[in-house]
C-alpha cells in the first residue's frame, strides 16, 4: 500500500530550496506530488503553466514524484489523491509562525491529514522567491538560487 | 467608578478567537468597549456596518460589554470613553512583535492609557481571520473557526 | 467590591523593570499583591527576608500595593487572596514563551484565574535581574539598573 | 521493506503531548521505535527504568510502535535499526530554535538521516515536562497533563 | 585608506530611529553613505527627491556622513563606492528575520561585502516609519517619533 | 589613528563558528582583539589557558588578530584597549535575545562602546559549542564542526 505525500506551493519560481526539499521528501515517501497552486492569493509573477513547467523541468531527475496543477483546498486536493501527509518546509521564524497556523487550520478542516515539516540544507534555508525576483528585476545573477531553466526564463521575461 | 477597556479590532468577520478574548476582558473589567475600526488599512471583506452587525449577533451572550464603531486614532477614542486601558490578544510571535510596536506607540502618544495582553485558549489561538477568509472563498466549511451567523453571511456573499 | 491582582514572582533582587511594572497595575487594579516567591527553582542570591525587604523599600511610595511572601502554588495563593488575575510583564521573545507556556499550565490548573500581560516602558524592558547579577559581582555599577538600596546591598554582600 | 522513524526523547516523565506524537508518527510511518534516552545531560527526575516503564503502559495500545532504551549517539541508533528518520515535535519558538540546531548538527554526523517535524494538537502544544514536575512537588493536580500511571507514581515518589 | 560604509533604506520618512543608527556607524566608520533607494517595492509616500532632502535636512550636524539617491543592486552601488559593509539596524524578531535573509543573498551575490547589524537606542528601537505615517493620516502628533522638518512636510500633504 | 575591535567570548572550545566570525572582523577592523573570558558563568570544559591555547592555533593564519585572556566586565577591558566595538556574532533567535539584552547592558554601562553585529556563512550559523561537548562526549567524529587542534585535545581529554 503505497503512501503517498503532497507538497504544495506557489513555485513562483522553483528555487534550489524547493528541489533540496522535494528530494528530501522522496526519500522518505513512497510517492511526492508536487502541487502547484493556480490560485494564489498574491498575483504571481510566473503563470501556473510557466510555474508547472519550470518546476517538472528542474526536478526531472528526481524519483518517486510527480508534478502537478492544483486549485481549491489543498485537503480536497489530498483526499482526492489518497496522500494523508502534506509536506511543508521550516526556513525561518516568521515563516514558522505562518506554517504552524496554516497546518492547523488544515488539521481542522481534515484532522486524517498531517502537515510534516521538513528542513532544507542550511545553504538553501534563506532563498526567497520574492527577494530573488526583486535581484533579478535589478538586474542580479540569480544563478546561484535557481536552477539554469529559471535564470532563462526570468532573462525573457524582463527582456520583454 | 467604573473601568472602561477598549477592545479595538478590524473584527473583518468576527472569530471564536475575538469572543473568546471578549469573554476573558468582560471578567475582569466592569465594561468592555468592542471597538470595530472603520479606517483599516487594508480593504476589508466586510462593510463596516456587517463587522459591527455580526459581532453584536455573536456578543450578544456576553455581559457588561458595548460594541461600537470608531474612527480616528484609538487612544483618541479611549480618553472620549474615559477608558484606561486597551485590549489586545497574544497569539503568535510574528503577532506578538506588531502588538507590542503599536502598544509602544500608543503609549508615547498618550502615556495614560495602558495595553494590557490576554491570551486566547490554546484551541483559538491560532485562528486568522485572514486564513478563514481564505478558506471560505476555497468552498471550505468555517463552522469550527467563526459563529454560525458568520458562516451564513460568508454564504451569501461568496454566492452573489 | 475591590479587584485584586497577583504579582509573582523571584525579585532576585527587584529591579526598575519590576518597579515600572508595579506601577502599571496599581492604576488598573484596585489592589496588587506583589508575592515574592520562596519556594525557586533556581538557588536565589539573595534570601527570602532580603528579596522581600528590599521589594517594600523599593516599592513604599506605590499606592494600592501589598507585598508578601508566598510558597506553594502561585494559583492557591491567588485563590486565597480572592485574586482572579495574575500579572506578568513581557519583556523579550524568549520570556514570552516561557510566559505562555506558564500562564496556559496556570490556566489549565484553575480557568477562573487570568494571566494579564502588561508591557514595562522600553528602557527597562531588557533589564534582567541575572545579568545585573553577573555584572555586580564583576564590579559594575548597577545604580541605572535597580534602586539605591539594592545597590547597597549588593556592596555588603559582595564584600563579605 | 517496512520504513522505521526513531522519536528519541528523555520522556522524564512522558505526557499527553509525547503521547499525542507518537500516536500520528504511528499513522505515517510502519514501525515507530520510541526511544529513551538514558544519557541524558540534565539528572533526570526519573530513573531510565521508571521512565521506559511508564512511557510502555502509557502506549500500550498504539499500533506499529516499539519502546526501548537507548544511550550513545541518536544518529548510530538509528542506523543500527535501519531507520532513516528521526521525529521531533514543534511546539514553541525557543523549542524551534534548539531543534533545528540539532536536527543539522545530525544531519551534519549522518545526511542519510533526515529528521522530521510533527505538530501536537494545539491542546497538548504547551505541555512542559519541566514545568509539570515543578507543580506536581508544589502539590498540583496534574492528571489533565499526564497519564494516570504517571500520575501514581508521582504521588509515591513525592511522598517518600 | 579610508573605510566606507553604505546605509540603504527608504527612508519613507526619516525617523529617530534612522538617525540614531546613522550616528552610530559615523562613530565607528571613516564615511558613512547614507543610501535612499528610489526603486522601492512598494509606493513610497514621499517621492525620491522628498526623502532625500528630509534626511539630508535631519542629519546636517551630524559629521563623516553622505547623503545619495541610489537604485539598483545595493552590492553594485557599493562596489561603486569602494564601501565593503552595508550597515543595517536590528529592531524586532520579524525585521530580524528579513534583514538576515537580505543578508545572506546580499553576501551570495557578493561575498566581498559584508552586513554588519547595530543597534539603535532602546527608546527608538520600536519607531515604525509604516506606524508614524497611519498615525499622523489620523491626526496624531508624530512629533516624539520623527524630526520637525517631517511632521511640517506631513502636515503640508496631509492639508493638499 | 587604528581603531580596534574586541570579540569576546568563552570559546569552550573554538569552532568553525568562531573563526568565520574573527576573519570577517578582520576585514572590517584595523585591528581585532579576540578576547577570551577567564571567568565565565557556567564551569568551561577546557581551562583558561587550553581554551586560549587552541584559539591561538586555530586563528594563527588571521592576520589583524590578537588573542588575550581577559577577566572582569568587558566594557573595562575594551576601554584599557582602546576599543570601541564589541563584536558578536548572529546566529539564531534565542540567541539573538540575548544578544540584544546584554549589549543594551552594556551599552548602559559605557554608552562609546558600540555592540556591532555579524552573521557568520550559513554553513556555520548552527554551530553550538555546548552540542559539540555532548557529542563528542558521545563518540561523534566533530571535525566537520571544530579545527583539527580541537579534535584532538578532544580525544586526549575523553580519554583521561
Amino acid at each position: 500500500m503505497p503512501k503517498s505525500a503532497i507538497y504544495p506551493g506557489s513555485f513562483d519560481p522553483v528555487t534550489f530550496g524547493h528541489i533540496d526539499l522535494i528530494e528530501r521528501a522522496s526519500n522518505i515517501f513512497d510517492e511526492v506530488i508536487v502541487a502547484v497552486a493556480s490560485n494564489t492569493v498574491k498575483q504571481p509573477f510566473f503563470t501556473t503553466e510557466e510555474r508547472l513547467k519550470l518546476l517538472k523541468e528542474a526536478t526531472k531527475n528526481i524519483k518517486n514524484i510527480r508534478v502537478e496543477i492544483f486549485d481549491g483546498l489543498v485537503i480536497e486536493y489530498a483526499r482526492k489523491n489518497d496522500a494523508n501527509c502534506l509536506i511543508r518546509g521550516l526556513r525561518m521564524i516568521s515563516d514558522f509562525e505562518y506554517e504552524l497556523q496554516m497546518a492547523l487550520t488544515n488539521r481542522r478542516l481534515d484532522k486524517t491529514i498531517e502537515t510534516i515539516f521538513l528542513m532544507p540544507s542550511e545553504k538553501n534555508a534563506f532563498i526567497s522567491s520574492t527577494l530573488i525576483k526583486e535581484a533579478a528585476s535589478l538586474g542580479a545573477d540569480i544563478s546561484s538560487f535557481v536552477p539554469e531553466c529559471v535564470v532563462e526564463v526570468f532573462k525573457n521575461k524582463l527582456k520583454s
